[in-house]
């Protein structure tokens, strides 16, 4: 039995992404925030920085006063203050005047600029200007970094490092993320065992690896995977898991059995809305109630988690984006066949990539050899030698 | 008091990692090496697959006894032995005849090809093979995705989940990764506080940011944070600190205090090997005996980061690579002043880098809207309008 009819990949995706919503949110301090996804906007609730502040340790002074300053005629100005870190300065800068300020310190009534205090030869209660400054220069304005009621972060945004910072500086202490979705995985193949041996070998064992490589993708991409183990091809069991699974997770996948051959089970026990699709390799993945059906081989379950279920998880979790894209030039010719959405590895360094080209989708060294892919949609007989193309990073 | 010498960015960057060595090795399991850094090369006791074993579910045959045939007009072989899952065949395949195999199964001796079930019609103990296979077709050699004795991962390999499947395919359990090194993180001001407030703002107070953005910082780029809370300018406290922080980390990062301003006193505390750059932002940074003496502004800590703390990071963990680099578009031109290697904040999208232009180190939405920076180096006066750059992403 073959399949009826391959759904183009692009409706697939759709009809998939269609079915899923996004999980729950939940609250998390700051140190707990990095890498995951933020589920509302984030406004600020006053300006930054909160006054015009000294962006260098020096004098806060009138510009005006330092217009005819040079190396070699200095100007001089008398200091009024010092103002040490953490304290508001007390007085106002006359003209003549200045007040020493260090970096971050408030601006004092009456100045509109900072010399660096390097560009200054301190005397007493006396400096002598060796340059003239600009009027704002070396000052930080009130809210030219954020405005009031500005949208400083929006929902969906992965919080990086950085992120934090600014939460942190708006008095953010525990922040609204989406949590993390649990991804059931369940693998199942009468062939399998945990590990290599000349035995086994003989007798036509394959050592199981889709679920580290699962595990590891679920956890980079969001989510939180559950591994219900390694199941024989009986289908009773594999019902009774897939049940199980569905109840406990937000998205459930089965290796294995998800074409039509005499042992693949696993697609019988859901409601699929497509099976079979354009995607090479990987043809035979199907989704519904929350479960794909996926293939046993680890090339084919990569393509199809790269494909479909890492866009699932970053739906579940409202990221705006889960890829990194670039443009690169190809160093060889990639063919394709008319009618197959082709998921092709390539090796990206230094603006080149490099196609990875492995017969058979047991072929494990191309996924550690790749670092990225390029996809071929159907209508296309692929790329030519030096072509610009999408890589999506990996 | 100024920088005598500015030393130029490269030169810094390498004094500096000549000064480092690489962080001890330990093992871990599988589950926990995600993301680690491999510390020896992995090489395969045997070869990937095992055998030549089929790469569909079909009929394992000689590819000669299928060349006439034709969906108008089939050839009919026999079948004598149908091999379940995880079982060798024990029958060997004459001309004329066929063994039902299913994917991953070892080839049948005498047959050299595996026809698609799709592409035969079962009668009984017989098959009508409606399309010609060749030789070799839907067989996965012996050998051919990794040869005995080959490398597969190379030490300085960020484990992937791909790395781990082939990892496990192999029989390996417990993987020798580099140690995460301690990086401990002493923040330093008078001025700081903790969270934002009226009062603390009138008062020329500013909430501290550095710890939680160093935090995320190290724990993304190989490290373990340890942070050692926010000190006031006492010379002191923070000669204290820093001494403990060296005696317990690999790494040190201290921000504030590495200018020459009034109370900048770590830089007093350790032999730099420079101090002072040519980046801008981020001009005072100092490095010596395992210290980074950083600036206070967020913006400059963060450009410092990059540039060297990122580095000495990989280097104590002999990472390959920590950076993933992109060719871009440049939406407008970015000059530069000649003498400074220049950090500047880019987003970038679809193949264009948009540079993020913002007056003062303390802007720190600049950083928010950011994903990655370009690097205009000393002798260049910065770059056109759709240029073609490198832009390195975070």
């Amino acid at each position: 039995m073959e399949f009826k009819r391959l759904t183009p990949y692009q409706e697939a995706l759709k009809l998939m992404l269609d079915d899923l919503g996004e999980v729950n949110d939940e609250e998390v301090s700051l140190k707990e925030a990095l890498g995951r996804v933020l589920a509302e906007d984030v406004t600020t609730p006053f300006e930054i920085p909160p006054f015009n502040r000294a962006a260098v340790d020096g004098y806060a002074l009138r510009a005006e006063d330092t217009f005819a300053a040079r190396e070699y005629s200095p100007v001089t100005l008398e200091v009024i203050e010092e103002v040490p870190a953490g304290r508001a300065p007390r007085k106002r800068v006359e003209p003549g005047k200045s007040i020493k300020v260090l970096t971050g310190a408030k601006i004092p009534e009456g100045a509109n600029a900072v010399l660096m205090q390097e560009h200054a030869i301190r005397e007493g209660n006396l400096i002598r200007v060796l340059r003239p400054v600009a009027p704002g220069q070396n000052v930080a304005f009130a809210g030219e970094d954020v405005k009031k009621g500005q949208v400083v972060l929006r929902k969906g945004q992965i919080l990086r490092p950085q992120d934090l910072a600014i939460l942190k500086a708006l008095g953010v202490k525990r922040v609204r993320v989406k949590r993390r979705p649990r991804v059931g995985i369940i693998v199942t193949g009468d062939e399998l065992i945990d590990e290599p041996s000349e035995d086994a070998f003989r007798a036509g064992k394959i050592v199981e690896t889709n679920s580290v490589m699962l595990m590891g993708l679920v956890e980079r991409y969001f989510g939180e995977p559950v591994f219900y183990g390694v199941l024989p091809d009986d289908p009773h069991e594999i019902r009774e898991a897939m049940e199980m699974a569905k109840k406990e997770n937000d998205l459930v996948l089965v290796t294995g059995g998800s074409a039509f051959g005499d042992r693949d089970y696993a697609h019988h026990f859901v409601r699929l809305l497509f099976h079979g699709t354009t995607i090479k390799p990987g043809r035979p993945i199907g989704y519904g109630e929350r479960v794909f059906v996926m293939s046993g081989y680890p090339v084919a379950v990569f393509a199809q988690f790269h494909l479909f279920v890492k866009h699932a998880l970053a739906k579940l979790v409202g990221a705006r984006d889960c890829e990194i894209r670039v443009r690169a030039r190809l160093m060889e010719r990639v063919p394709s066949q008319l009618g197959r959405y082709e998921f092709v590895k390539v090796r990206y360094e230094g603006g080149i990539a490099r196609p990875i080209k492995r017969r058979g989708s047991g072929i494990m060294s191309s996924l550690v050899e790749s670092n990225g892919y390029l996809v071929i949609p159907e209508d296309s007989e692929g790329y030519l030698e030096g072509e610009e193309v999408w890589i999506t990073l990996y």
